[in-house]
């Protein structure tokens, strides 16, 4: 629990013990911040666990009091599981406080060590800060090279890490100023929560890549990546932080808003819409499981077939299927059955237990599912590993036919800014044509949204805009809108023109 | 975790530190039982864990091996924390073994000690015995006094030790037949899989209240609460094992089918087909998740309104959400989002945590539920208090009506059989009529499936059969198929003439 | 933790990860009863801490309170590490609490499983019984068998639970009665404690094997395995309870002797003087350390030899050595060092660490040592396989001479009351003469005190009765005092006329 | 387990959990590390169990491979329970190793967060360095502040990293030099273990105040604080590193020794003799065991006193005692015993355990004490409660007389060299004259040794050089060979001219 491995780490095989049908593009953080409130490290949890589905594997919550100065508890696991005890929110006092729900990070996947776990805090000449980072630093291993040179030591693999090393070397006398010089020597992708003594801040980076809102409770404040953190505690959502903007909260309750980065055209990450976000928060305005019933809508549109049934990939592929359904006609039912009662990974798990696979997870309801010609909506295909058990479950079952409709366009690039994706070699799509991959899979039919669909789904009614795109689509499209230097230069090739 | 409370027991209020909205009915238990497979402990892990809805508080299995003889290992908590591990699954060798998870007993709700969780275990004269009961004995506490006095020690505060203490005192040479001793003195619901170190058994109470069915694995046999965990382990379904009838299953796969009680007509649980079993089981020859769906569209046709939008209570008003949907072509949506990081309870949460009650589970679609006219769709309505805090997290989100339609009818008598129910007095149906039920959750309307619309949607064309019912619904219609003998004993008062 | 092994149990092998100089005798268990006290089981807690060598495996405490009833805990471990907490001790309430540590059972050697913790609690028609048990019964086979006949199920593989059954199928009305009953049924070695709702019950076995002791704390009753336990509570030591006694101590404070058993001459176990108690405790008058610093002086009487330095093997053999050194007028010196942050067991330890053995324990002084004649005192050799090491490791050091002084006669038969020893062809004594023992170890002298000599220095001044001995030694002289019967039903051979 | 709490900490009361009668100078750190032999953290571990004494509360171990990098474990707890088992030892591969126990650092009495536990590591441009220290900075806050206005992030609150810091920031281009450049800017006392990826080193402040010695195994080195961690593992000692020396030791064997200091005269701690350093531990040529009975048989010449029995405080007074008697010849006799199942800490323990204190540990052995005048051997009084409550166990088991004899000077004096003392106030012969400590401890005689009697024990024939004392004496003389620069910058007045 409490074991540093310094890089190169050990390499265990951790992957080999996770649940078996992790084929998923995975949101690696969550923030969650808040001020102006009685013991706001109970609130920081709550938000942390309405976060929850942006991070699994481990916690962290810091909090300031004017008496008993920064504290904080960072743990391995669910918040539900290490921050709703008396005995560790005793030990969290103050009226402002952040948190960090995270599932890994570029330094050490699948390995998370503890110190490895955010917030980091950082005690500077003029008092202390903590941050709490979503995102992914695309220029941090240059960044960490140069700061090491002149003497920085790191404690962590995190790519967060830099951003309190530039923030400790920085000239300016001001906390939130030495963040302003820390942000802008930074690339790639970044929403950050953070807080001094007194001040709760909040940041997005130019592009706004990453979500992070803004509410109130009472005479206080809350940032948070996603609107239903808000709804939990109780805040009103006020507003989406803008792309590029900083906000200073102080105590008390002024908000000021700055803009320390050059302007930018702003580029959200359109996956958000299509899976990492929950479906009750509020993106752009709409629900995102509205955006969801529409993108089912749309698939229905542009790829029907005659079916019986419609049935979703649960839970993910849920909206989805129910638009697939409203559109098409064709009913909306529940063939494939989750057991709630499974978690992430198994200690050591027997061979038997293995092997069992999804099959731990989904049970396929078979006399329903018997004798009919079923679609199953699923929201994407990354290695496509799940999506051919789960078509092998449907049909020992009995099924007639299986059509695969996919809420996503084909995911043929890894992402650089936030996300855990595969190599690009494992990634279905990037070495597969659709007919490919229907082959691959052996189903009845196979289709993808496509991605003027898919914008259309989120509100552009006319589509992609080619020249330049109102969102991140980088995972389908191959562009990036923030060259990935770092790993360019570990030998990542960038799209072609040829491509 | 190993403490042994002896009754009285210690005073502690467990209950307040429940999750805040449990306000269901709970299936007490499930079996499973497995013979003729290399290391049988593993199939049993998996099909526990496919019953694991069927009980969550405690789980455990036994199994026998020629040379190792018969071993044991008894958790708290979920099959998939305890009986994954190499390390544990080593010390259930053999091609035999049983399991059960358990919810809370009649002896220590709330407060499981590891003695009370099965299965019981018995050396006899001939050799060991292992049990396993799903169900309750509605003549423990008479039996348990005569067993006392004779000098019988019991371990735990369960129902169910009586069995294995009649069969330690039967005269039966052989085990099976000691068994059905036992069974003939025990009054109540019991579906029991047993074994020996040979044999595999499984018997259903004369009126067949609980579930318990067959299936085929290779050369083996399995035995189950519910056709899903054989679906888990790759078993064929066989059959229900019958009212009444004890299956003996030897080493080279011979089953016996015997008879030991007096014919009885079946009284099946008519909750398990609402609430109890999983929607991907098979009852009756069809799934639990199709009669769910009918029982939905029966709701439709004897509470139509006009209305927006169907939303299920999350997830058990799932199915019947998409039945009311389908036969009203009012669309179905997901208007609450449920958390799927929630675990059932808390240790020693704040006052903070506690207060939260089901907004740590729930959280409304706000964005899709603004201004609308919303059908929620429920399972069942127990004490009433979650419906309560639901409505008022759905008009809080600013819907414009919201209509509570209710999958089966008022609970309105507590349930003896296996299933843990509030006192009559705290089960809202026993002290209100509709209306007033209507007016205390102050909703626009509520209306409950009728008894007749039930069965009608179970399969029963012409209805209930008021002479003769096909089901036990003593929870709905307070007619108890098996006298409680232990709770009139208590001081409960069974439906007058009058009532 | 929790898991029940029925026996056979399954056969790890827990020996090899045991600590690896775990060459003693081990006394298996030590009782601690009170009564009349406010929270009688933080005393007793106390007591069984005082008694801590007398079992290291496990501990449990029950208690009664007029309302909350009987309590109980038990687990595995050290008293200091499970008894200490408000958390724990706040579930046992009540003036009335008996307690006990374990080594281990006769049933499950080395893999104690916590059914096997004692006390046992019966629930009789007129009210619960706990009892805890120092000793072996040795016939609890045969009792064991006869009453799974008559229908009784065992929950534990502990020969002490043979007493609880008993109790329940008297036909006394009373407790203390039905334990008369119960115990007279039982042969062997046994002292035990024991409580009913409202009494605190002592009894020894009619030849007194066992030590049993009673104190005066305030108003209320103490009963423990030894004096040190009424120290660390601030009672008074009274007296021995007496050979085939029992007393019965009531609510308020009567105390009531009884002699169920016929009558028979005492054979109080001499080992306690030699190894089991502790120093500080009182045996016939005086205490255990003044009679081991008696035997090294006999010691140094009978086998003497010219050295530079006489050391203790710690930490048992200081006594021995200081009484040595003060008859022989030869410097004491601390020629060897234990660590003492050594406990007893790993858990799967690295091969480099079991390699390490007894040094991972002991270090030899080694300037000290260098170039010196010493005279090593323990205060026995079992299988002989520490002894052996700690020589090789003095001669390391450089040791001109080692002469081995043992302050036992040779161990040359296996205990059945209620001690832990290997089989009798691992006794090195019982295939060696003292000759070979000493060519076996390769020192310079091996010398064991006489039987004689050790009856002189417990103050026996003639020396041993040969015709009735006063002790129970057969350890050393294989003439036991009560008839193993089960021993003897599974082929142990008892002693010649010829040897 | 995990919280990380920054300064200023929480103030939870954690001295009231602690042992009761911990009243001690406590070493607070030993060191160790090995190069050349396989699995070199196997024979760290195990070195760290022999120093254990030195530091109870956290030990840590880091190791590199070539190809596995540098790995980490560091664990709050005994080096027996934490570094052991396969699992662990498996994280740690490689042939380079060094290790660290703690007791506590001057950042966090008490409270001790993972991320104090050494050794710190760090990584700089040429690759990474790990260190361990024993001692204690003087000028650490002033360092402290340097690095951090330099924009340095410290993640511990422990006075050794600014040396990872400082080594961060040298020009130097190798790790060796790098480690010269930081020492010469710290003061105080240190003795360092540290590692690069393929080189240990050993450095000792130039007074050589805390110990650290050099072994040679099998083709490898070992630098160990004291000889009995030499031992444990098979190697030879080969000689003390010399105050102001640093050895550098490759991979192949080289040893190379730097002198990077001024010259400086040693000032050896002189309380390793008297308590800190194990009794086979060899210091100055003799083993620590014999410089002790020297100090008794020098207190006994000093004061004698007629009397029945010389007995130790236990366990540190033994050595001290026994030289006692042997100069007196007075018996010596253990009158006081030890519980072997304390630990040092309780978490939250009841009232009924909190106010057992010292009883919970020892005991006096009351048969033998009686009615006799007695001679108490005691290493030191520090704050002299555990003295008071022995004086009164003594009585109270009927002593006539009771005579304390202690083995130091009067403790007037905290240590600032990495030993735990209490604030100068708490120290009872800071505020009483020997006469006054009698009275206040109320026995018959108190007498410790003089400092000249200490220098003649540890071999100074002609006592202690007032001009340039031979070692560090600070505590009993007030003379602080480095002056305490942060502790004066808190106002600790130095000694002055009249004291």
């Amino acid at each position: 629990m409490t074991d540093a491995v310094f890089p190169p780490s050990h390499p265990f095989d951790f992957d080999a013990v996770r649940d078996a049908d992790d084929d998923k593009l995975r949101e690696e953080c969550g923030v969650f911040g808040v001020n102006g409130v009685v013991d706001a490290a109970n609130f920081v949890a709550l938000g942390l666990h309405a976060l929850q589905h942006r991070g699994q594997e481990a916690g962290g919550i810091v909090s300031h009091h004017p008496e008993f100065g920064f504290n904080s508890a960072r743990r391995m696991g669910y918040v539900r599981d290490n921050f709703t005890s008396q005995d560790v929110m005793d030990t969290l006092p103050g009226a402002l406080s952040i948190g960090h729900v995270r599932y890994s990070t570029t330094g050490s996947k699948g390995n998370t060590a503890i110190r490895d776990v955010q917030p980091f805090f950082g005690e500077f000449a003029m008092g202390g800060a903590a941050i709490a980072h979503n995102g992914n630093i695309t220029n941090a291993d240059a960044l960490r090279r140069e700061l090491i040179e002149r003497g920085s030591i790191f404690q962590s693999s995190s790519d967060s890490e830099c951003i309190i090393h530039l923030m400790a070397r920085s000239l300016q006398k001001g906390i939130p100023e030495r963040m302003e010089d820390a942000l802008r020597r930074v690339e790639g992708a970044f929403s950050v929560v953070a807080m001094t003594r007194t001040k709760l801040i909040g940041v997005r980076d130019p592009l706004g890549v990453r979500p992070l809102v803004l509410g109130r409770i009472g005479d206080g404040w809350a940032l948070s990546s996603e609107t239903c953190a808000l709804d939990i505690i109780g805040a009103e959502f006020v507003r989406e932080i803008e792309p590029g903007e900083m906000v200073v909260i102080t105590e008390d309750g002024k908000i000021e808003s700055r803009r320390p980065f050059r302007q930018a055209t702003s580029r959200f990450c359109i996956f958000e819409h299509v899976y990492f976000s929950r479906p009750d928060s509020i993106l752009g305005g709409r629900s995102v499981y509205e955006t969801r019933e529409a993108i089912g809508r749309e698939l229905a549109k542009e790829s029907p077939v005659d079916a019986d049934l419609v049935c979703p990939v649960p839970d993910s592929g849920t909206p989805a299927a129910i638009g697939f359904s409203l559109e098409s006609g064709i009913p909306y039912a529940m063939g494939i059955i989750r057991n709630q009662y499974m978690g992430r990974t198994f200690i050591e798990p027997t061979e038997h237990i293995r092997n069992m696979g999804v099959r731990l997870k989904l049970n396929v309801n078979r006399a329903l599912i018997r004798d009919k010609r079923v679609i199953l909506v699923d929201d994407s295909v990354v290695r496509g590993t799940t999506s051919r058990k789960i078509k092998e479950m449907i049909l020992d079952a009995g099924a007639k036919e299986v059509h695969f409709r996919i809420a996503s366009p084909p995911t043929a690039w890894p992402c650089f800014y936030g996300v855990d994706t595969p190599q690009r070699e494992k990634l279905l799509a990037a070495t597969m044509s659709e007919e490919e991959m229907r082959q691959h899979l052996s189903v009845d039919s196979l289709k993808f949204i496509s991605l003027d669909g898919l914008y259309r789904a989120v509100g552009e009614a006319k589509g992609r805009d080619a020249g330049c795109p109102q969102y991140c689509d980088a995972c389908f499209s191959g562009e990036y809108p923030v060259e990935p230097a770092d790993m360019i230069a570990q030998g990542f090739q960038l799209k072609t023109a040829a491509e």
